[in-house]
């Protein structure tokens, strides 16, 4: 693997376009805090898979748009080379690629959006990262999170995004807290692998195995807490009485995940003490996941990847307070 | 006093346990900025008053319960030694404890919540102390309304919580603008005595009367302001015309009693000057309270001391301006 | 022109009255980021050319109680003396006062209701730079904003304030995104010139000639900006399919004008690269105000100007990454 790296690095180092290609293949490995190319392919090949799978092309094109329209406007912004380099400026807007055809119709002005959200991501993007470097946490999907907010509500007022009527009143969705089912083996493996598959938003099984192994890859350890995180999180979401259905679709478990890997394997260095610490964070993020579907249905929206963001924050920004036991990373 | 005080605190030297007792005791003060034992000792008195005359053990057993596992989490993530003996890891924690069993049903799955939302409490402050150093404010109330917001939203979706119903529709309580009523003598004492307990939760004659007594033992001058911004929370949420029995259940007047305390005597020496602003500062609380009611009330959760922490952070963070007087605390 | 102002200033110099005229003037032209009192002399004639023609002599009137009482509590909170005379602590006062009579009934508490906001908005000024002049970005109308929703959402709770009803439920005025109507000349121009006219919450097109002629003459290139962003946001707004009444009201231009000025000529020097950031600023302030008024609706208060105050800060944010080109401010 790593002499097939090393080709693959040494053909970017000859080619413009393959440069470009890498740094958006790392851009998709970013989502899951991996600057790896290849995990970057699996990635996407996970994403084609479920796309295709759920008759969802729009959604691949609106990923890809996405993905290549915020790393051309980073290159136009003039970003720092090693943050563009590493995909740093990429995962946004891929996200935001994905999420627009998953949640509007495919009209002609969806393309519009979503290269408009590739773009505005970036910038984003910047802005984000100047005000967290102060308390020493990264941007997380923040600008993905807020740009898709915006978007979305804003198409309930555009005709051209083919949104018809306003999001308040009676059509929500109920949120159903009734006393939940036993939750069969089945249905627990499914909520566990489509934790990790929402990630990208799409429940997918043979997905949810490719982003696994597109993890462990470029880190056994983040693809173990991602795994375990999924555990975690579909168990104390049933524990706690959560909607089945949403529990075995990976709902209430993709933000996380997500908390899980950023806790457990990227910012610290894993460990008991700090293993223990992203399991609070982990279950604490399904708390405000079903918190923020609660708050945000009457807009008609959905909390993305926000729980993740404000959960990983909060966890984060205590940071020094792990350091004692060694278990900090530098 | 100070000879119980000297005692006491030479018995703690001797014990762990009591040392740990300590710490519990002085986070009770802290919730009105009070850095002494006995104080949160009464505080604890007419929280067990108040709970017990309303018939609600389980308010005094959550308050308990979440202040001693605020502490615990703070030992375990080995926080600053001077903070943690001034008790400023347990008040979040303590009012987490008391706000989930006030709102939700006493489910068993209602004490896990309280243990999760007393450790969450911490990592939430050392978060927000992070932040708001840096622009030389405290973290205040703010870890208590974050993770109790999160924890209420999310029990409209866990049936292990009790919740039935989602929180939007036709059963919320209205706000009811008429043209209050008179204020007769009777109904604007319980007014003013309400708006200090319901600090901690409870609308108490007693608990009231308890809670000054903390806070003369402590700082004569935060008695004095906590009554006098009672007084004019009261007063002028009767002359904006609000609803007469909000006013006089103290609904409107608790975040203007801690603002109030907070500008005038905790983080401003008091003054004429400083009194003056202090006073804006309550008359704005109490619009910022009767706002967030508004606001929240779709979302059937509470506003708790949110008021307080948005306009105690507002009125704090020019803080420099009130310097040239003599009257800022160095 | 410059000997009428050398002519000013020297009366100024002799006179404390006029020095008082001169900083409410200016902060009159801080609406729209200019330091010129003949700016603010055409801003407060085209207010109240607004004002009377729509028979509403109380939103005059309070615009100039809220800039008066702002000044004021500037001058009492000793604020610093540069950006005094610079008219920085009036302009969001001058808003708030516009604002409130626009939104409420004029009853007697209105009046103290103007007082109280003007006064606020000095302090939220004060906290509001102190938060971000880390991050290197003005305060923008951020005071305004969130003293005025505060003040509007209490309104609902307060009989004195003369709102009846909670604001949620069927009396919400639809947002109508139908396939918008073919945009005539007349509505076009309407729609750009009262894009600017609305920044100060009128639609009328005197006024909006009054606030050209005012921008042009403390800077060209703001009017050109101003025109511009206008034109620009009428026109995505229209392509995307906004209810064509909202459009040619102006209701959906007036945050992005603020935007393109901000963007184009405040805060970076223009030129050809800063004018492309600025348009993907402008056209992304639309969609923000759009999801605003969507996301406020449920709540019955409008979005003010916080469309602008969020895009403008979220690509100021990021603002070195212009610099390269020679087109940034010193």
């Amino acid at each position: 693997m790593n002499a097939l790296l090393a080709l693959w690095q040494r053909l970017c180092g000859d080619s413009a376009l393959l440069r470009f290609v890498d740094i958006n293949l790392r851009g998709a490995g970013q989502v899951m805090f991996q600057n790896h190319p290849f995990t970057g392919l699996l990635f996407i090949a996970a994403i084609a898979w479920g796309a295709l799978a759920a008759d969802a092309a729009a959604v691949l094109a609106g990923g890809l748009l996405g993905l290549v329209a915020a790393t051309l406007t980073a290159l136009w912004l003039r970003v720092d080379d090693e943050g563009l380099a590493a995909g740093l400026y990429g995962y946004n807007g891929l996200l935001v690629g994905l999420a627009l055809p998953t949640f509007l119709a495919p009209t002609p002005m969806l393309w519009v959006y979503v290269l408009l959200g590739g773009a505005v991501s970036v910038v984003a993007m910047l802005g984000t990262v100047n005000v967290t470097r102060g308390w020493r946490v990264s941007a997380l999907t923040f600008p993905f999170v807020l740009t898709t907010w915006l978007l979305l509500l804003a198409a309930y007022a555009f005709a051209g995004l083919g949104s018809e009527t306003p999001p308040f009143g009676a059509e929500l969705e109920p949120l159903d807290a009734t006393v939940s089912n036993p939750l069969h083996l089945g249905a627990f493996i499914n909520g566990v692998l489509h934790s990790i598959s929402q990630v990208f938003l799409k429940g997918n099984t043979v997905s949810a195995l490719l982003f696994l192994a597109g993890l462990a890859l470029a880190s056994p350890a983040a693809a173990l807490f991602a795994l375990a995180g999924a555990v975690l999180a579909v168990t104390s979401a049933h524990l706690l009485g959560a909607e089945s259905e949403l529990v075995s679709a990976g709902l209430l478990g993709f933000s996380p995940v997500l908390t899980a890997v950023a806790l457990g394997t990227v910012f610290y260095r894993p460990g008991w003490r700090v293993a223990a610490y992203a399991a609070l964070g982990t279950v604490f993020t399904v708390v405000a996941q079903a918190a923020m579907n609660v708050a945000f249905a009457p807009l008609g929206i959905p909390a993305l990847t926000a729980p993740f963001v404000l959960c990983a924050w909060l966890f984060l920004l205590p940071q020094q307070h792990l350091h004692g036991n060694d278990d900090a990373k530098p």
